[in-house]
């Protein structure tokens, strides 16, 4: 494929701090994904980027040029469309509450989710702890049902920005993984394929997050927002704190115990603040007042709609809604074990990352892509920062299946948590807004 | 091949500004030589290594590793070693008089050398103008030669440094060719690789320099010298002007019969004195103090023993002696055109790039490896920078081939000078040395 541009040039222009145009974007990324440009010019310029950085003008088009790279979801025969990312954290079953709120609330969300990858969750395996329920689902049947019911969700499709799947691959095995505009096309670009007028963006915020900082995480939330606003879509971010993990629990099943216990309106506080925090920046989008869209939200978590919601969900996609109306049906481990405090005093901090990786050590999650997990393993924490704990004491319970990779999950979490001789003050949830 | 050093962790060392180990660069090149690191790794690393640059001890670290990639010359059964590089030039003829001259000095030069390509003559290419003359010669025959007359030089062997050629090629593609250390240790890998003690550098600076200005080709002496510092090498770079060609024949057989004139003691006074110079230099590396040297250098030009290790050189590669003792005998084109001054003054420039491409565009070089070169072509300056001249007087002649290409080389000369009506003053030709 003969092209008047010569690759070198683009390169070179990039490394020499130039601001690519979007036809020049178009030629590199459809170039990668159809193989005409190597991964050997593509790398050196993605090393080049990484040094350079993009205007938000730039960073905006690679994510055009990565979205139109492979299928775009067509929604526009759906009203009042909206997604939502996280940008992933440990005990995150956000998703699982949000999205039947926002369709309680008179919005579509027709979703597409991903699978956990190592100390990470993902919203498809959680829902699959639910015997029956399938993120497959034909392009048809996705969108009456969310056009029906407000709510439909699938597994990510290979064909969804493809660029971005190879990007990231090269990315990977390069060393440009953290690049601020590289990270943020990465995400927005499935976004933009997925085709939601508005996307509410939760940016979780350190030692269990990719952003380790409020710095970094308002830096790539500004970073998103800007690119769906240069294409024409309403982008509303929260940073939020993900020191510890949300709620109490991790682990597939025991979160959407967790989730429904928060649709009933009886969740815990960070949990629900979160989620109707995100609810109502769901809603501003679409112009209502922030205090109106507060009080109609927390009303779906107190008059059951939402849950009346996510039990149409599970049913429509095959699920047993009976695990929906007896959470006590899930086939949770009957392994326990408790980690204790050795001093009395105020728990400090619960690190999400050891939990997160404790939840993988005892089979919860994979290291690789495709790999199978257990559902039924987790950790509780049964303190959370703030509170009171005598010597001796339980904070976190482990649920195990038959002791598997107990060992390793006791010690990452004896490891995960310090304790304060003096009450310490508890970490504010949301900490910032970009729109 | 597993490797306990994963390669992306090196890569983001130099994005990091790290300094690479010996033993990383080893595990690097040897790699990306074998195949084992992927060419995207090595492109990543590459651009990485433009934004952070390398300390003198990693680049000559660097250039040992390449130089080890491949055979090495083992020359330490001669005296007196002494290798020639320069930078390339237009009208450089300077190593068909300067290696002589080292053999007639008690130097031994057994020396590789490469053919011109773009706008740039090659060594090889010229001596080829010389019938029966070959650059082919068994290692064996090499080294004997070598012994007996002081001279030998052959082609480049492809398995002299092969990293080099491999790195090369991917730079070429990557936008990173203009990077110091990498364009040092590539020059000095094949140095190393071909096993003299001593190594003399012509670093060329100028319009038809790949080094522009001073600054640069100061910095770029600066590191091939302390490569060779850190290997153990005794090199000596001379700075040279190249604006303007040197001498006043640029062409494959002209170039030689310049030479021969300059063997003979009657050579334009600025191939000379540069000739000269590095020889200066060669003998000062072997404690030699200047002025006798110089005595001694001006000497071999003057009493013939230069051009009889010229004679002995060529028919000992089986070229035709006959063509040294009358260089009337090159098949030079008979075509010939001249290019006037409209205005009468004084000569200001003479642009040695556009010289260069003119010889290129008369058949007299290549513009990829492997094509057919015409020796007889080329052009010769009639008039040097600070001459005066009449309006209407030729400032360059042609010497082409039945016109093939005559009008796109008039045009690049008729461009390619300018005249002042005030005198002017002639540029310096040694700039400075850097050791």
């Amino acid at each position: 494929m003969a092209s008047p541009v010569h690759i070198p040039d683009l390169i070179q222009k990039k490394r020499s701090g130039g601001e690519h145009s979007l036809e020049e974007l178009r030629l590199l990324v459809q170039g990668f994904t159809d193989g005409s440009v190597p991964d050997y010019q593509v790398s050196a310029w993605l090393m080049a980027v990484f040094f350079r950085g993009m205007t938000a003008r730039e960073t905006a088009d690679l994510t055009r040029v990565m979205a139109e790279s492979g299928d775009q979801m067509d929604l526009t025969g759906l009203e009042r469309t909206v997604d939502k990312h996280s940008t992933g954290g440990v005990g995150d079953k956000t998703s699982l509450i949000l999205t039947p709120m926002l369709a309680a609330l008179g919005l579509t969300v027709a979703k597409m989710s991903g699978r956990g990858l190592a100390h990470t969750g993902g919203t498809i395996d959680k829902l699959e702890s639910i015997p029956g329920w399938t993120p497959e689902l034909s392009e048809d049947a996705f969108l009456k049902q969310a056009r029906e019911i407000g709510l439909a969700l699938v597994g990510q499709s290979k064909d969804l920005a493809p660029a971005d799947g190879k990007l990231y691959a090269l990315r990977d095995v390069t060393a440009t993984v953290d690049c601020l505009p590289l990270i943020a096309s990465s995400i927005m670009s499935k976004k933009l394929a997925s085709g939601a007028h508005t996307i509410v963006l939760d940016v979780k915020v350190g030692a269990g997050a990719f952003m380790k900082t409020l710095e970094d995480g308002r830096a790539l939330a500004r970073a998103m927002v800007d690119i769906g606003t240069h294409q024409g879509r309403q982008v509303r971010a929260v940073l939020t704190d993900m020191e510890t993990p949300l709620g109490h629990l991790a682990g597939n099943a025991l979160e959407v115990q967790e989730a429904l216990e928060t649709l009933r309106g009886k969740g815990p506080e960070d949990l629900t603040e979160l989620c109707v925090t995100l609810a109502v920046e769901a809603l501003a989008a679409y112009g209502e007042n922030a205090g109106q869209a507060e009080a109609r939200a927390r009303q779906t978590l107190k008059d059951g709609s939402a849950l009346a919601k996510f039990r149409a969900f599970i049913e429509a996609q095959g699920g047993d809604p009976a695990y929906v109306d007896d959470p006590g049906q899930f086939d949770i481990a009957s392994g326990r074990a408790e980690i204790t405090s050795r001093t009395a005093g105020f728990v400090q901090r619960i690190d999400a990352l050891s939990v997160g990786r404790a939840v993988l050590a005892l089979g919860g999650g994979r290291e690789k892509k495709g790999e199978a997990i257990d559902h039924g393993v987790g950790v509780e924490l049964l303190k959370k920062p703030g509170e009171p704990v005598q010597a001796g004491e339980a904070v976190m319970r482990l649920y195990h299946r038959e002791g598997r990779g107990l060992e390793h999950a006791q010690e990452l979490l004896n490891g995960g948590f310090t304790v304060n001789a003096q009450p310490v003050e508890t970490p504010a949830l949301i900490l910032d807004r970009v729109n």
